[in-house]
């Protein structure tokens, strides 16, 4: 590979994930099908979908009783009460909402529409199951990078991807729920630019960009590649968690 | 390269742009110094800064002379009030403002900080000039485009990219400011998911995942590596420029 390359490879064959499944074998496995070997600087990135999925992160909405509040709500979005119900479990507050959208701030922090919570692709037999966001996603990708660095001997990093919508532009693109073993956010403060000056742009979401990336080759809301190993990256910063790129309410104009 | 796998390729050894100078040409001596021979479906990402730098897009803040709303905006924001002045010439409307950051709709439709306009890393003598976006990026990227088809004869991309901050989430990303050859937004409603249901994800920004990835090997804020090629990407849907990731404002409920 030449200096200052980055590939991004999808990993093929991985199966549809189940409650209780080890993500770690999982990856094991789907490394060694797809013939590549871990080195130092290696990032596999995750998909949330299945991570959630092998948490058992499952929710029967047929169970459950909306809030007088959910019911009100579900009202003005055009939602089913008791999903509502279980967005609104899954949220400190709602941030927006209108007929068909309803954009909340997760109990995580993250911003987002329906706090994360999936109900499409679950299962042919799903019923009414709806799939809530992993409960840490920064401690899933810890527990799986200790797992890979365990099996494999070498400094391999972890992020978990979601895709999100955002404000101002159109479509989604792929966001970091979680990671470990990288700097999620990188702080240039102080470094010089080309000229000796100091730089204006002081923090960059590198693992925001790689879940982006990651996302060109995962596909869109299926499981058909959960799994992406992004392989030439370099970095010098220190080790962040994804919850680093979450901005404080109180520094945001914009909730 | 395997099936499914996608390779982002930093052109090494491009020099400082001046304004005039020809991106194309450019382009292919960086293309042919790092050995790439183009191919379709190659998309080629290159940094905002070199266009707006190649397309002259200077301005002198000595000679700017603030308006009344300059001078006001500028002491409320703490900024120059000529470089306010610049910002609002570039603008529609200032969505958000407090001291040291100024929130502006760009005439183009981009929410942004300063309107994008770069006053860092212009050169060691450029005294106060600052570098507004380019006049059209699309129809720059449009024209680099089928300057590099001609030389190539292969239907290779582009997209100009800019570094963003965003609402929520600390630390820039990459971001599509133009687009050419590639659907920078697709549309995916109306086809099923794996198990035939339809997909509740409609629509994927597709020029910014590319954008956000080159992003992780043009490095920050600098003109080191201004150009990326990006081979293995795989696309059905028809080109779409950059202006469809602009969510109309009045569909927007964040400005």
């Amino acid at each position: 590979m030449p200096p200052g390359e980055v590939v991004l490879t999808p990993l093929a064959g991985i199966k549809l994930v189940e409650p209780g499944d080890d993500l770690g074998e999982i990856a094991i496995a789907a490394l060694a099908v797809n013939h590549l070997m871990p080195q130092t600087g290696d990032v596999l990135v995750v998909a949330q979908k299945i991570v959630s999925k092998a948490e058992g992160r499952y929710v029967d909405v047929a169970t459950v009783e909306p809030s007088e509040r959910a019911v009100a709500l579900g009202a003005e979005v055009d939602k089913d009460p008791r999903f509502v119900e279980v967005v609104l479990s899954e949220s400190r507050r709602v941030v927006r909402h209108r007929p068909g959208l309803l954009i909340v701030e997760h109990r995580l922090g993250f911003v987002m529409a329906n706090a994360g919570i999936d109900h499409s692709n679950l299962s042919a037999q799903g019923g009414e199951r709806v799939l809530l966001l992993p409960e840490d996603p920064d401690g899933s990708a810890r527990a799986l990078r200790e797992q890979l660095v365990h099996a494999f001997r070498t400094e391999i990093a972890v992020i978990i991807s979601d895709s999100f919508g955002r404000p101002w532009r159109k479509g989604t693109i792929g966001v970091a729920l979680g990671a470990a073993g990288l700097p999620a956010l990188i702080d240039l403060r102080g470094q010089p630019d080309l000229f000796g000056r100091e730089l204006l742009v002081t923090e960059t979401g590198f693992a925001d960009e790689i879940a982006a990336a990651a996302g060109l080759v995962m596909g869109q809301a299926d499981e058909g590649v959960p799994m992406v190993l992004v392989r030439g990256l370099r970095w010098s910063a220190p080790e962040v968690a994804a919850a680093a790129l979450i901005r404080p309410a109180e520094h945001d104009l914009f909730r």
